[in-house]
Order: C-alpha cells, then structure tokens, then sequence
C-alpha cells in the first residue's frame, strides 16, 4: 500500500487543497452544472436552496417514467435515502442505471440506515451499486461498514467499496483507496439544522461534476460548507438565522475566505 | 366531577404550571428525545428545525416496511393529517400500532378535518385509537366533537375522547378529565406562517417525551411556543424573518423568558 | 384583431395597471380567498408562506379522494407539475375537473415540461383543459408553444392557447388575446431561491380568486412579487435572507411602494 491510512496521500499533499477547493468553487459558478436529487421531502427545499446558492441547478422529480431522462440530462445525481417510501426507492434504481450510462459520478447519503433492518438492506445494494462518493454520520458508517467510525477504519472502507468515503462530524474525515484528509470547518448550530448534512452532501454532488478527482471534489463541498457556516455564524443568533445565512455565505464565498479560514489537514 | 371546567384544577394550582414548563424544557435537552412525525410534506421541514431547535430529534419516514421499527425506537409519536395521500394513510394506523406497543404517547393534529368528508371520517377512526393528546383549531374542534369551539366545551371533549385536548388559537385551552388551562401567549404573525400549528404539535409530542403528565406536558409546549414566538417578534419584521427567528428564540429560551412573558392561567 | 401584439390593448391602458393593482391586493387581504395548491414538495412550504403573506389561505392535499373536495371549496387552483409522481398526476385531472364544475380559475405551471418527453405530452394534455393563465420560462414556452421565447409570440400563444401566458424572466411579459404588458420588477436573486417562480404562479391564483380580468390578476401578482423582492433586497445580504426577507415585505406592501417601484408597460 503507497500511503497509509491517517495521512494525506502524496498526491494530495503535493498540491494545495484549498487552492484546488477554491478553483473547483469557480468552475462550478461557470459552469452551473445540473444536479438531480432523489431526496427526502424533507431536505428537498434546503438542498435546492444551496445548490442554487452554490452555482448548480437543482432537479428532484422521482416519478419513474421521467427520471431517467433527467439524469441522463445532468452533471451528477445524489441519492438520498431519508424518507424511503415505494416511488422514491423506485426511482433509485432507475436513476443510478442511468447515472452509470451517462459516466457522471453519483453519491449516497444512507441516512437513518442504522434505524431499520429493511433500510440497512437496501443501503447494503445501493453500495454494491457503486457510488462514486459515500457520506454518512458514525451511526450510518458503522452499520454499512461493519466497522468502528474511527479516521483509520474510514481508509479502510474506502478501499473495501472502492467509494470515496466521507465520514462527517465535528471534523470530517474523507479517504479514497490511497488518501486521507480531514476537515475541521463548520459551527455546531449546524447540527441543528434539518436537511445540512443531506444539503452537503447534494454540494458534493456539485462539486464532482466539476472537479474531475471525485476525493478532491468531496474535500471542496465539505470545505466550502463548513467555511460558509463559520462565516454565516457571525451574523447569525442561532440554527434559524444561520440555515438562512450559510445561503448567503455560500453564495458569495471566495478564495479568500477559504484561504483564511479552511481548517483541511 | 371534582374540579369545574373553566378552571385549573387543584393538581396544577398547587404547583406552578410555569415552573414546570421550565423543568421539562431542561429535560428535553438534556435527554433529546426522539420523535417520529407522520406529517405532511409542506410542515416537514419546518417542523424537523423546530424540533431540532428545542433539543428533540425528529425521523419523518412513512414507508410501511419501516415505520414501526422507527416508532419503535421513538419516545414519542406525531400524527398530521395534513397531505393525506394513500401511503402516509397507510403509516399512520401502522405506526399507532407501534406506538401502542411501545407504550409511548402519541399527539393526534387532525388537519383541515372539516374540508373534505373522507377526512372527517378518517379523524374520527384515529381519535378512536385514543391519541394521548389532540390538536385542533376552531373548525376542526367542532367538526370532530360536534360540540361548539368554546373553553367549557373543551373539558368536555376530553373528557368524552379520553384525550388531552388543546384547542389552539389567540388563547390555547388544554384540558383533560379534570383540569382547564389557558395559554395566552404568541404572535399574531403566527398564523402567517405555515406549518407553525403542525410544529407546535410536534412541540408538544417531544415535551410528552419526557413530561409524564401528558396535560402539563402540552401546557409546556404551546407556552414555550408562545413566548419563544413573542421574543422573536422583537426581532422580526415579518412572519419571514418571525419563523426564521422562532427557530433562534426557542433554540435559547430559558426559565427567565418563561417566568417574565408567560401567561397560563 | 383589434390590439397589435407589443402595445398594452386600450381596455388596458384606459386605465392604471398599477392601480388595478393595488386594488386586487387590498381586496386579497379583505377576502383571504382559498388557493388549492397541488404542486411539488419542493415548493409546497415557500409557496404556501407566499400565500399566507399575501393574505390567502392554502391547501395542498393531493389525494384523489379529497382533492375535489378541496377545490370546491376554494376560490382558485394552481397545477404546477415540477415533481410528477403518479398520485400528483391523478390528482391533477380529477382537480381541474372541479375547478371548471366550480368555476374558478385555475393556473398552469409546467415547470420542466422541457426535460423529459413524458413531461411534454402530459403539458399539451393539460393545455388542452384550457387553464385561466399559465406561466412559464422560456425553454418551457418553446417546447410547449413551439414558438421562439420572444414578446411577440408570447401574444400569438395566448391566442391560440386562450390563455392568459405569461412568459417569465428578467422582463415578465404578460398576454392575453388582446393584451400585452411588460414586468420589470424583481431582483436577480430572485433566480437563485427554488420555488420563487412556484411560487409565484400560486400569488397569481390567488389574484385571479379576487380579480375577475385574469390578465390585469398575473400582471397584479407579478408586479406585487417583483417589487416586494426589489424592496426585500435593500435588508438582504443574499439569496437566503432574500427568500425570507420576501414574505415580509410581501406582507406589508402596499399601494405607495407599488406606485413609486411597479415597472410596468
């Protein structure tokens, strides 16, 4: 094995990430790449929001007989699975043939999967499926991995999936096969913000539409975000003002603003 | 019958209804209770950040292959009729069921009972599955109970459905077999602003989480609603930045705000 | 024909739009008329507090054994299809059935009827059921019209639709068979907030449940949306705030900010 797990690959060390987060973020402004999400109705209007806010285009139809047109039409597909009802686990499938016939990368947020067998089940197929990118909470990567959330275990499963794995909490961890990075930015009024981690993970659908290295892609959102939501906590009196802050921030995010505060190691 | 309707019965004079609101406001954040919420897509979101704010932790799933197992896990359950289609019609009996089972309380809002006659019929066969605690406006109150909206009135419904009832409006009445209480907080703006009735049902499933008595347990709810609405006024501009600002308001109220601006009677 | 496309028609300009206006809005506040909303979940929450700031009253049920309902009992009815799932699409027929029983306008929103080929052919069905007004962008007027997205064809396929179109964009232009007029109010923003145009195809229902000349009604809702965001604008600080910042202003517009903002021809 090149590189071992728990420090930033060679690749990766050998440029600047935030630089390259930074270049990613302009593109996906000139770029407005179209994003379909099959998501939960409880996350649709906030993941909308800050994709629009970000530079993407958003689209959410789940209908089965449309939903391959769509994805066959985008730059990247998110695959929730928060509120798993028949049409939308449907959907899915379709979506994800169709993600895979188009060559655009697609990512999974398996939320809730630790909370029912028959949604542990289906987690367990859609990562068979391949995702390009996987993001999930320590509940979420134990049950789907098998394994301790810890940062080692993250490389770990990356390999084990052949994913990017995103492992999110107060720092986020984010492996592919060979490399490791860790992301230390955001506010802990995020954590009471329904739909913020389904939201980020919809940015990092954007971004890997634009940034062509999906592990670099998953850095850049998660980077972005967290910056966002710093910048947005100075404004803000608590989760409510801030939900509608990070659009803000996020919306006029820059270089600057990334070099000064990106907390990526 | 011990106590008149009209007035607050002996049990609750002798304590201060306030002061335990505050008791279970801090009990609700320090043990973050789970709530599953069959709900309509339109109060979703709003009602998953105000959760969120008050320290509770909301799941929305309405598969029927997994609704139990999420209730199961629960410690308290919301049932809004609000957009009834086919599967959340479906959850609803399954996760009454559940909850049954589980012996944790369960709050009937029994939306918009009075425009359609399948959903009057509907209400009736869950008031019939004994919800801990109704919500209702005005409309709804007459149409379920077949009784006129007034306070006395309110007594009598719950001692008829076996139910904490609170009928909400300018004034809030909550009552139970023998005990009448008044909650005259809030906003006018209030009822400007979607969802905000079906969240503070939600409110009041995470305060009987962790309030044993289910009729302090909505008093507290619907009070700390109020006042977290009334100090976010000070702030706001409108019912935009007003349900934006609740969210910041309740996310820090604390006994102070309780003992200064509330008004239970 | 009486009018040339591209001039305001003299029943028109005999009198003041803006004043029309601002009368429609008064008399929205006074009758509060009921909008049955079967849209997407996406939308559903902005649009419905759009409504509510405006001063109508909401509904969004789409199940198929309550929708007639619904609709009877309301003043008009937006079908917006942005999320095409197949109870919605049920819902559709069976509400635009007892919109034209009830006799009240109904408005079309064919929102990416130009993504997929399924979604085109269920837009010209509902064409065929002759809505009251429909709005659309400029990709969806081409592949439903057929015409190029230009002010003069805007006339042309009001015409041939008999409908009120109004073809929405930087500039929002508004025709009926007779009649055109120009909009160039809002706030670039405004395009980056999901369901801002949802949302504001339900504002025009609601004008026309008040305003009998359903093109003097669109030109009402447009210009009140437009200038409520030019005026949110000024306490913004981006697309987030805006989106909030809306609903306030919407809520408390009235004929002086129409008179000294309305950018209408």
């Amino acid at each position: 094995m090149p590189h071992a797990s728990g420090l930033v690959g060679d690749d990766a060390s050998s440029r600047d990430l935030v630089a390259r987060a930074a270049d990613a973020l302009e593109r996906l402004r000139a770029r407005r790449p179209r994003v379909h999400c099959i998501t939960n109705t409880v996350a649709q209007a906030y993941t909308a929001n800050l994709l629009l806010a970000a530079g993407a285009v958003p689209s959410m139809t789940i209908a089965a007989d449309e939903v391959a047109a769509f994805v066959a039409g985008a730059d990247a597909l998110l695959v929730n699975i928060g509120t798993l009802d028949e049409p939308r686990r449907a959907a899915i499938g379709i979506a994800i043939d169709a993600a895979a016939e188009a060559g655009i990368p697609w990512v999974l947020d398996p939320v809730f999967v630790d909370r029912s067998p028959g949604r542990a089940t289906f987690g367990e197929a859609l990562l068979a499926m391949r995702p390009t990118i996987l993001r999930l909470n320590p509940s979420e990567f134990s049950t789907l991995s098998g394994l301790a959330a810890e940062p080692g275990q993250v490389a770990r499963f990356a390999r084990d999936s052949g994913a990017v794995v995103a492992l999110t909490g107060k720092t986020d961890r984010i492996a592919d096969a060979t490399r490791l990075a860790a992301v230390a930015n955001g506010h802990r009024w995020m954590t009471r913000i329904t739909a913020m981690g389904c939201a980020g993970a919809a940015l990092t659908a954007a971004f890997a539409a634009v940034e062509p290295d999906p592990w670099c892609a998953t850095v850049a959102a998660l980077v972005c975000l967290g910056v966002a939501g710093e910048r947005a906590a100075v404004v803000s009196s608590g989760p409510g003002t801030l939900a509608t802050a990070i659009l803000d921030t996020l919306f006029d995010l820059d270089r600057k603003d990334l070099q000064e505060r990106a907390k990526v190691s």
